[in-house]
C-alpha cells in the first residue's frame, strides 16, 4: 500500500516539478488571505484518504513557487540540479542525525573529506570546518570564535565583567552580522558600519580610522567582517588590505564569501578571492552559487583545534569514552547544533558527478551571462545601471520614459523609487518572472538580476527585459498611470 | 538522461532503503581505516558516468546505519514513516527557503497553520513560535529570549556592563543548555545544576535553594530550565512546583520537551505533560516521538511578539515596505536563520495523513511497549532495573552472572562499567541490533531502550534481550572473557 503510494508521489513530482518547472509559470500568484480560502491547511482528528493526500501534493505544487524556473530570478539561489535532488532523496531515505561516527560512518568520513578538500583549495594552512544551517547561523559561529579566541574563558565565566566588544563590517553586509551580535550578547550597537565606495566595497580607510576610534574609547575589536559578493550587488571588499589592517591590530579577519565563495571552484574567475586564505574563519554556502539544494554552508576556520575547544562539552551519553572505535572520528563535539541533518550528500554527490571542471562551467556560464545582462542594460534606454558590475549580481533601474534624463528634477528619486516595486507586483501577478528588487544606502528601488542556474540563456534576457520594458510602457503614460490609477501608485 | 537516471535512483531507494531495511542488518559495520579503504570518498577534477553514480548510491546505503530499521534503537529518533517521506521528497523537489510569503506561499501559511495548532494543544494563551535546525538551536533561542524580557536593551547594546547572569536546570539536562549559555555569552559555569533524585528527577527544594544562594551573590537569574523527557532516563520533571518558584523570583521558564513534548497528541498520557502551559516557552521536537523525518524542531512562546522583538532587524531587500501584498505574513524577521530549509510540510503531511489520532495510537503503543519491555527487565534475573520508567525509556544493565547478587564486591561498580560497551561492539560488529548506553552522574554505564518505530513488537523484545544474554553468556564466563580477553577488557 505504501509502495503504491510513493511510488505515485514520485510521479507526481517528476511530472509536475522535477521535469515540469519551465513548462509552467514560475508562480501562480495567490494574495495570502484567497490562498487561505483555496488550500485546505486545517488539521484534523482523523487522517484523510491516500487519494486526498496525492490532490494536497498536487495542490502544494500547483501554488508554491518554481524556484526551479529559469525565471525564478529572485534570491542567491535557483535552478535544480538533478544530482542534488538525488542526494537530498537519499539522504531523506536514510534519515542520518550526523554526530557520531557510530550512527552516521559513510556521512561522518565524506564530511571530513570534503571540508579537507575544500580547505586545500582555500590554502595549505587552513585546518577545519563544519556544516551550518545556513550562512547566518555561520557568520554568528565565526563571530563566537574570534571572541573565543580573544579570551577563551568566555565559555566558562561568560562576557560579564568584560569590555564592550565591537565587530567592523561593510554597511552593505548581510543583516546576519547584527542578528547574531544581538544573540551572541554583542549587541547590533557595537557593529561598526565600514562606508563602502560607488560600487559598494568597503573603504579600507575608513576601516582603519573607525578601529582607531573604537580603541581610543576601550572598546576591544573582536573581529573584521569583509564580504566577498554581497547580497545586494554582488560586492567584494579588498581583502588584502583589509588583511594588513587586521594584523596591524591583531584582530580575526572573518569572511562572509556565502555567495561568493563558490568562484574557488573556477580557474578563471577565482582571483575575485585573492586573499581569502589571509582570514581566520569563512562561510561558503555551496546552496548559493553551486546550485546545491537548500541547505549547504561551510564554515571553515584556519586554526585547526578551536572548533572543539570552543564548542565541546563532552556529553557522554553521546561521546563515550569507551568505544569499540577511535572517537576522534565523532564530529559532533565540534558543533553547536547536537542532532544534525545530513547536508554534505547532495554536495558529494554532485562534485562527484560533475567533478571540479563541472562547477567551473556552471560558474563560468553564470558570469557571461552576468555579462551579457549588464552589456543590455547599458545598451537599452530604458534601463540604467546602479552601478558596475563586479560578480553576478547586476543592479539597474527601469525607468518610465517621463523620467528619462530627468535626473534632476525635484521628486526623481521619489518617483523612481516607486517603479520596481509596480512592475514587480504585475510580473508576480503574471507569474512570469520573480525578480528581487531593493533600496539600498540612498538609492531609490532597483531590480536585481542574479541567477544560479546556467540554463539560463541570452534569448531568456531578451525576454526578461523586454517584459519588463512591456509592462513598464503599459502601466506608465507620460507621468500617470494607465487604468489602475490609484491602485498602482498606492506605495 | 536526467530523467532516467532519476528513476534509477528511486528504485534503488525504493529496493535498498525503503522498503528493506528490516530484511537487511542494521548496519554493515566497517571500523573508520576501514572503511576509508572500502569507500571511494574522492573528488577529482572530472565527473563520473551515471553507472559509476549509481553505484556510489548503493554503497552509501551499504555501509550506512539503517536508521528506519526497527532494531535501531540508539537514539530518539528511529522509524521511516512513508508519509513523512513523501513529505521530505516534495519539500525538496520545490527546494523552497521559507522566509517571506512571496517565495513559499503555501509553506509559510502551513507554518503559522501548524503552530497556531499546537500552540492551542498547550494553552489558550499561547501565542507563537517557529522552526528551529534542531531542539540545541531551540533551547538556546528560549535562553536569549528570557534575557532579552529581563533586558531588551541587550539586543543593542549587548550585555557588557551587565550583571552575571545565571540559569538553572537539572543535572540531567541536554547539554546543549551549556553549549549555548556559552555562545550567547553567559558561560557554562553559569549553568547551576539542580540535584535530581532517584529517578531523575529535579528536587524542587535544591532549585529554590540554589536561586536565593545566586540572588545573595548578586547574579541575576535568568531562566529555569525544565525537562520533559530527559534524554537518557525519560524523567519528567515537576513543572507545577517548578512553576510556582519561577513565579515567586519573576524568572523565565523554559521547558526541553524536546523528546516528552510529543505526548501532547496522547490523551491517555498527556497528563505526563500537565503543567507545561504555565512555561514561557516550550521545545517540541517532532522528529523525536512522532517520527517526523529529520528534522523537525518547534520553539513555542507564550509571548505572541517577542519572537519579533527580539529577532527582527528588517532587512530591506527581503522585507521591502512596499510590498504587493500584506507583509506581516513574511515570517523571516522573526528568525535567527536567513534563508531556512522548509521543516513544515513532512510534519503537516504526516498529521493530514494520520490526524491527531494517528499520532495518539502511535505515542500509546510505543508506551504499552515500553511497558512491556520494563516488565521483561524487572523478570529476567541476568538484567536489572537502573530506575523505575517514567516514560519509553528503559534503562538497563545487563549483569553477567559473576556480577549477579554481587552489588557489594569491592569493584562492582567498575565492573559493571565495563559491560555495556562490550557487548554494544559486539552487536555493533554482528550488526544486529544498534542500542544506546551511557553512564550517569555515578551509575556505571547501562542500556537506554528507547523506540519511536511503532512497528517494534513485543516479539522484537524478546529477540533484543535474548541477544544480549547470549552475547554476555558468551563473554563472560565466571569472571573472566572467553577468546579475545585482551581486546574485550581494554577500556
Amino acid at each position: 500500500m505504501h509502495e503504491n503510494f510513493l511510488r505515485a508521489v514520485v510521479e507526481i513530482l517528476f511530472e509536475n516539478v522535477v521535469f515540469a518547472s519551465n513548462q509552467t509559470k514560475v508562480v501562480l500568484w495567490q494574495p495570502p488571505q484567497k490562498l487561505e480560502q483555496c488550500f485546505d491547511f486545517s488539521l484534523g482528528q482523523n487522517g484523510v484518504t491516500q487519494e486526498k493526500l496525492l490532490v494536497f501534493l498536487k495542490n502544494t505544487i500547483k501554488f508554491s513557487v518554481k524556484t526551479g524556473h529559469r525565471y525564478f530570478i529572485n534570491q542567491l539561489f535557483s535552478g535544480l540540479d538533478p544530482y542534488g535532488l538525488a542526494g537530498q532523496w537519499l539522504t531523506d531515505a536514510l534519515n542520518a542525525s550526523v554526530y557520531t561516527y557510530e550512527v552516521a560512518p559513510v556521512f561522518t568520513l565524506m564530511e571530513t573529506h570534503i571540508i579537507g578538500e575544500v580547505c586545500r583549495m582555500v590554502g595549505p594552512q587552513w585546518g577545519d570546518g563544519m556544516f551550518c544551517p545556513g550562512g547566518s547561523t555561520a557568520n554568528g559561529t565565526a563571530i563566537n570564535l574570534a571572541r573565543f579566541r580573544y579570551c577563551p574563558d568566555i565559555k566558562k565565566s561568560g562576557s560579564c565583567g568584560l569590555s564592550r566588544f565591537v565587530l567592523f563590517t561593510s554597511e552593505e553586509c548581510h543583516y546576519s552580522i547584527h542578528k547574531f551580535a544581538s544573540f551572541i550578547g554583542i549587541g547590533e550597537d557595537n557593529v561598526i558600519l565600514i562606508s563602502t565606495d560607488s560600487i559598494g566595497q568597503i573603504v579600507p580607510e575608513d576601516l582603519d580610522e573607525k578601529i582607531k576610534k573604537e580603541l581610543a574609547e576601550g572598546a576591544i575589536p573582536l573581529a573584521v567582517i569583509a564580504t566577498l559578493g554581497t547580497t545586494v550587488r554582488g560586492a567584494f571588499d579588498p581583502i588584502c588590505e583589509i588583511a594588513e589592517i587586521c594584523k596591524k591590530y591583531n584582530i580575526w579577519l572573518h569572511i562572509d564569501a556565502a555567495w561568493g565563495g563558490g568562484l574557488i571552484f573556477s580557474q578563471k574567475h577565482r582571483a575575485k578571492l585573492n586573499g581569502i586564505e589571509r582570514a581566520d574563519s569563512i562561510v561558503i554556502n555551496p546552496h548559493k552559487l553551486l546550485a546545491v539544494p537548500q541547505q549547504c554552508s561551510i564554515l571553515l576556520v584556519k586554526n585547526r583545534d578551536i572548533l572543539y575547544e570552543c564548542h565541546s562539552k563532552h556529553a557522554e551519553y553521546l561521546f563515550q569514552k569507551d568505544k569499540y572505535y577511535d572517537k576522534s572520528y565523532d564530529l559532533g563535539d565540534k558543533y553547536l547544533q547536537c542532532g544534525r541533518k545530513c547536508d554534505v550528500f547532495k554536495f558529494w554527490f554532485m562534485w562527484k558527478a560533475k567533478g571540479s571542471s563541472g562547477f567551473a562551467n556552471h560558474i563560468d556560464t553564470l558570469m557571461d551571462l552576468a555579462e551579457y545582462f549588464e552589456g543590455q542594460i547599458r545598451e537599452r534606454p530604458e534601463f540604467m545601471l546602479v552601478s558596475p558590475r563586479q560578480y553576478m549580481n547586476v543592479c539597474f533601474w527601469y525607468l518610465p520614459r517621463y523620467l528619462q534624463g530627468k535626473q534632476n528634477i525635484l521628486d526623481y528619486s521619489a518617483q523612481l523609487h516607486k517603479v520596481a516595486p509596480q512592475i514587480k507586483a504585475m510580473m508576480i501577478k503574471h507569474g512570469s518572472v520573480m525578480m528581487g528588487y531593493q533600496p539600498l544606502k540612498k538609492l531609490p528601488n532597483f531590480f536585481r538580476f542574479v541567477s544560479q542556474n546556467s540554463s539560463v540563456t541570452k534569448k531568456d534576457v531578451t525576454y526578461i527585459l523586454d517584459l519588463i520594458s512591456e509592462i513598464g510602457t503599459a502601466i506608465y503614460k507620460v507621468g500617470h498611470v494607465r487604468g489602475c490609477k490609484v491602485k498602482v501608485w498606492k506605495v
